[in-house]
């Protein structure tokens, strides 16, 4: 099945959406419910998603993010917010629902977490924000290849002022740190620079080497 | 369509892959197709992927990576590695194959390029390794994505010394630094303590802030 690889060929970095044309409610679920669903380090999933589809917050987000039109073009602004650290009680937290989904309470389950627990303790704050960001990442990839199954156009984006997005959403507050965004909608039908330009990746043999 | 739900949903962190069973090579190739084919922040794709076959390396990176019998016992061992440092030579060399996959050299992308010589000049190399490290889990998503649809197991890893797998595989002389790890393959019948227990995932309202 080729399914991927021709999805990851259909979609591109779209700088120019229709702001007339919104996703359906059911395609977004799904491109979220990806997200959701995305395996992270321990299974911490640290980090959160924010939907943004105030136009006044866009509209601020878009002044500390390079200007650029996607952000209040776009049908739906996600921004991937990670846990500023990796706290205990975050730790516990994921710990204690897999024993409730699971239903019973695992010995090497709870080995792992007093490991885990030293390992995050041990490794600092920064460090823990830093690996918790590298998470969200895992979850961006998710949902650009979820989006491209809806036919949904999606930009990632990393030009902004994280910390002033940080103030806007209010993520201090909650211990998130804003790390990445990722407009969702419809391509507009003309003035998108990139659209018809060639994809370009390394060759196979710069990026890939096999040591048999 | 939610094929990509059901893929997630299929997935899971393979604990005890079957020694014996190899992945095809047009498997293979598609899974690192997917990978080449992801989006990366500017483009860059500051990474690069080692597949490791040689039964001697994995022998040895089991060693640093907690005894994980998936290090050796999977068909493929993927290991992605990123740039220790974004530098001028390497954002050139992306900026320089743009131009020549498109065939001409566009003034806007040209200012582009010096803006981001001045970013990353301006960020140091650890947060320019940070960054780079950042773009390889986008790829792991896409990775675990395209198994998923080749009905390839995988086990997404960070339970190693990075350090020791660099000098393992040379990868300091590339100036590269190993991130995280993906084992590939097939799960083994039976002694896969993982398979059978409930996925966990927080629940979307844990994870999902609409501001509306």
């Amino acid at each position: 099945m080729t399914d991927v690889i021709d999805k990851l060929n259909w979609r591109y970095a779209t700088k120019k959406f229709d702001p007339s044309k919104k996703i359906a409610a059911d395609k977004l679920e799904r491109i979220l419910e990806a997200i959701r669903l995305t395996p992270t380090s321990s299974g911490l999933q640290p980090f959160e998603v924010f939907v943004v589809e105030n136009p006044e917050l866009r509209a601020k987000i878009r002044e500390v993010g390079w200007n650029q039109g996607q952000i209040t073009d776009a049908s739906h602004l996600l921004v991937f917010a990670a846990w500023d650290n990796i706290t205990p009680e975050r730790v516990n937290m994921m710990f204690d629902l897999t024993n409730e989904v699971r239903g019973f309470v695992n010995e090497g389950w709870e080995a792992y977490r007093k490991q885990l627990l030293g390992i995050v303790a041990a490794r600092g704050d920064e460090a823990n924000y830093q690996a918790a960001a590298r998470q969200a990442y895992i979850a961006l990839g998710s949902a650009l290849i979820a989006a491209a199954f809806e036919g949904v156009d999606a930009t990632p984006m990393e030009g902004f002022d994280p910390a002033k997005v940080d103030e806007i959403l209010s993520l201090k507050e909650r211990n998130l740190r804003s790390v990445v965004m990722l407009p969702l909608g419809y391509r507009a039908d003309d003035g998108d620079w990139l659209v018809n330009l060639k994809k370009v990746r390394r060759p196979k043999d710069k990026l890939v080497t096999v040591l048999a």
